[in-house]
């Protein structure tokens, strides 16, 4: 046994920014169609709760995502903050003149780091995906639009298992190529543990500016508060999440999937750092969206302080 | 934003006790008597999976703890694997005798960090409650048994919040003197995050040998795999955990307890520490005990490695 070091509470950033991630990459995998003004008050919900960052819908051919079919419905309906930076997923020209018209503050173009995730999903490799995304940033940036690249299967692949850091360092390479101005480092199946992200992330931040690179976790395997502080202690300060844990994973039935933002905000807030953002105002939005779509509430201190907050309101009747 | 200093993985410990408590502290807030044949199967199949320590039952007066009137009859029913050490919970001397008759290998007294949580469970001051249990302390010690000193509420208190720092280290020492082996310093009620982890991990080991401290952690705000990574950080190398995540949290209706085995092998064999459990066999073990109890598998590796397992077998068949 061998007693480490201490990395020093005053080393980690003192500020993050959490990008909620819920209205899109978390409805996108509930089967049910989620009516729009359900989806309106969500977004709203959560700007108002003091997200810098809400990203709210994709323009896809809602052949391929028909959960998404009312992107510009859901953008023509929220109440736009001042300040706040709603992003839109974009695939391609078509989703991005969707984007524009729908007055997204940011598009997001995304790749996989595995080989085989990035041929079995979208048909196609890694080089070339990039390649189709290359007009979208040349017209984002045209436009002065905000740039986001999000690189899936950064800690391990469903189909190829293990996932090399070079891989995925190569795919910052040509994100930040295209003009990203901020970079997604994604455990999408939520395998990752604490040094593998220390080391993924570190080797990222070598290639590109840390506090443009961000972290973006599932708790799978129930890895994800350890993989952030983790990745916090590598000086990453921009994390993922979806409040209510909403999305689930589409790999393992009844798995859990993004990391709930409410458990986030509690490491965060515990250790000290500012997020802007308020957790109780985010745990009523995780009970109101839970309801609405008729969903078991996955976050974990979202079911302990609705717990609280009903003993309070029964023992005050 | 500043970047932090890294600790480098080597400085983790290389092995790692971990200390299995659903036989006991699970499945004593369970509502359902569970019946002694379930439990007996329980213990054999996780000391067959390798854990060096399971906490089996209690020798509690069954009017207090009904779900452990059948200690005696467990004790008996089980299969001693060689080196596995089998603890039970004893309060009082008549406690310590029926361990004793029962061939314990490892006795447990507790103790609160909290004064309002010791008032208000057993009703007297955190001294009068350490005083108590010096005869069975030096009992075990002339009867040549291990001995465990378990203390609650070290990161947080349902009554009074806050728990100082100095009031744990005290229970310490205090425990130390009655001469415990092992020493558990235990979030109760799952409030903790890791820099606090860090602090009151760091000040208990000035006051105990580190490698004979444990951290035994809950999952209710979904901070127990970052508390664990913060406490291996800081040299610790002995957790508790509950198979399935059985138990749930007597302070938060619906919400999580004990942080699941399973999560906690999935972390510490990610991060290359050997613990000489073979994490399947647990995942088979927790998917046995959730549908014998009828209860909701709560360990997220369980839950998606059970997925897996079942897709396998239907892909075979």
């Amino acid at each position: 046994m061998t007693q480490p070091q201490q990395p020093q509470a005053s080393q980690l950033p003192r500020r993050v920014k959490v990008v909620e991630v819920g209205p899109r990459d978390g409805l996108q995998n509930e089967k049910q169609l989620v009516p729009a003004d359900v989806k309106i008050a969500l977004v709203d919900q959560l700007s108002a709760a003091g997200f810098a960052n809400v990203e709210t819908t994709s323009f896809v051919s809602p052949k391929w995502v028909p959960q998404m079919a009312d992107g510009a419905e859901v953008m023509a309906g929220i109440q736009r903050r001042p300040g706040t930076i709603y992003s839109v997923l974009t695939p391609n020209m078509r989703g991005f003149e969707g984007a524009v018209a729908a007055k997204a503050d940011e598009v997001v173009i995304f790749g996989a780091a595995s080989e085989a995730f990035s041929q079995r999903n979208i048909n196609c490799s890694i080089e070339e995906s990039i390649e189709r995304f290359a007009p979208v940033a040349r017209a984002a940036k045209d436009a002065g639009l905000r740039l986001r690249g999000s690189i899936s299967c950064a800690l391990g692949c469903p189909y190829q298992g293990e996932v090399p850091i070079a891989s995925v360092v190569d795919v910052v390479k040509r994100m930040a190529a295209l003009g990203c101005d901020e970079i997604d480092i994604a455990d999408t199946i939520g395998v990752g543990t604490p040094t593998r992200t220390r080391e993924v992330m570190e080797a990222c931040a070598r290639a590109f500016a840390i506090e443009r690179l961000s972290g973006h976790f599932h708790d799978t395997y129930g890895q994800a508060t350890a993989n952030i502080y983790a990745a916090l202690l590598s000086g990453i300060s921009i994390f993922h999440s979806s409040v209510a844990g909403l999305g689930g994973c589409p790999y393992a039935k009844g798995a859990t999937g993004n990391v709930a933002t409410e458990d986030v905000l509690y490491l965060l807030h515990g250790l000290g750092i500012e997020t802007g953002i308020d957790l109780e105002a985010v745990v009523r939005t995780g009970d109101f969206i839970s309801k609405s779509i008729g969903r078991t509430n996955a976050s974990r201190v979202g079911r302990a302080m609705l717990a609280k907050m009903q003993d309070a309101a029964t023992a005050a009747a």
